[in-house]
């Protein structure tokens, strides 16, 4: 079957290496017979904030105005905005997600961020019932796919930015694995601005073979929702007990107050 | 000498827990002497995106347009667009800047993380010699005050969001103290979309009590940059071997390969 591909792209020049990486991602991925799309938001003037103009006709509460209720709702009655339906479309035929963009203060560039605020709306790409391992898109993969500023030595455990499997928590878990999505592990370009250009070369052609196998890769890992109680959804003390004589915690984040473990945002199988 | 304060705020409605949050800042400070100055950045209906039109007459290459250059370069030759140079006037003048808003997907609403990319212009905010300890606004002070969806057991290191302490750390660490400014510890509103009128009232007048206290706080503890090497920023091997025989590491990120130091980014002196 064709698989299809989102590439969700955020760079304002067409010159630029996440341009490369993005279009080595088309070419590579269609070239295997995948179908791909891409969503470059600079150009297409995405707009990032969050406001009661992506509800078409009344809120429900102007005087209260609640974002992430009132989307929802507008969701439900199909009064979202055009720009939101249009990308909601996207994902939804989507096998895979791939968002190429250089990170901006240790996180997503503002039009980025706004299309995860807009986009994945609750009750669309989330709810009570539906997330993390019961999350909408467990059936879907998504990656991050970026360009730093720093070395990659200033992203270690001993460097001054602190280690990169942190920084990739919020966006990984909290944003990919939250909504139920498959995280495959990210392509991480280290400074191509302090590069060499044969050294930025060789990064592209690196990616350019990850993209050959990319469909079949494991997943990096995260817990079961079932893990963890279903009121303060906390781990269940079965669990906690299990893992009490390990030497790591579970993830980066759920770490039981352990070392955590090595490279659990960055590499699957760890 | 008085102090001037400004509130970096991100919330649609004037009805709503942040608005109040905001409000109450506003009053106590003001009442204790301070200027408080307001940057309401939906009612200043704030541009989130970093694009050319950032920068007035021409930029330097259009064909690899490349943010973080050519907005240092218009920074330094006073050609960035009025309304990034509104908001780092207001920076400049002030002593402590308190960022309100609802967490939205474990960060900032994109529309606040927009004012991060275009204010904290390179040269402005920092430089390769200026930053972390040795940062531009080291004088200054900054902090988060922010209400979560979830509850705060889902919050902690057995919880099924993971240690805030974690997603807290690309926040204060990569953009605040990145900059240099003192971090007090976050003001976190635990879900109050879930908490009873009554406990919503007392939540308030906690944070009317903290405000009171505000500016004498101590912040919070992270490293200095003379403890890393100058080339790849590493710990050097002495304060390395200094905390070897620690029983946590050095901060959420520095982290050494150890347990994380509990409650580093959310309380002073830990």
């Amino acid at each position: 079957m064709v698989k299809k591909v989102l590439i969700i792209y955020a760079h304002q020049s067409s010159g630029s290496f996440n341009a490369a990486a993005k279009n080595a991602a088309v070419e590579v991925l269609t070239a295997q017979g995948c179908t791909v799309e891409v969503s470059d938001l600079y150009a297409m003037n995405f707009k990032a904030t969050a406001t009661a103009e992506d509800i078409k006709g009344d809120v429900k509460n102007a005087e209260n105005f609640c974002y992430l209720e009132e989307s929802r709702i507008a969701w439900e009655e199909g009064r979202l905005s055009d720009d939101i339906t249009k990308e909601q479309t996207k994902i939804t035929e989507a096998d895979l997600l791939i968002f190429q963009f250089p990170m901006y203060w240790f996180g997503l560039p503002a039009v980025m961020k706004g299309w995860i605020d807009r986009v994945l709306t609750h009750g669309f790409a989330f709810s009570q019932e539906k997330r993390y391992s019961q999350g909408v898109f467990k059936d879907k993969k998504a990656m991050l796919s970026f360009t730093t500023g720093s070395l990659e030595s200033m992203f270690s455990p001993t460097g001054i930015n602190g280690d990169m499997n942190v920084t990739l928590w919020p966006l990984q878990n909290g944003i990919l694995n939250y909504c139920g999505f498959q995280v495959l592990a990210p392509q991480i370009f280290w400074a191509p601005a302090l590069t060499a250009d044969e050294d930025r070369k060789s990064m592209l052609e690196a990616w350019r073979t990850r993209l050959q196998g990319l469909l079949e890769e494991k997943p990096l890992s995260f817990f079961s929702l079932d893990c963890f109680d279903e009121k303060a959804f906390q781990l269940k003390p079965d669990v906690h007990e299990k893992h009490a004589s390990k030497e790591f915690g579970l993830t980066v984040g759920i770490h039981l107050n352990k070392p955590l473990p090595p490279h659990s945002q960055m590499k699957a199988g760890c």
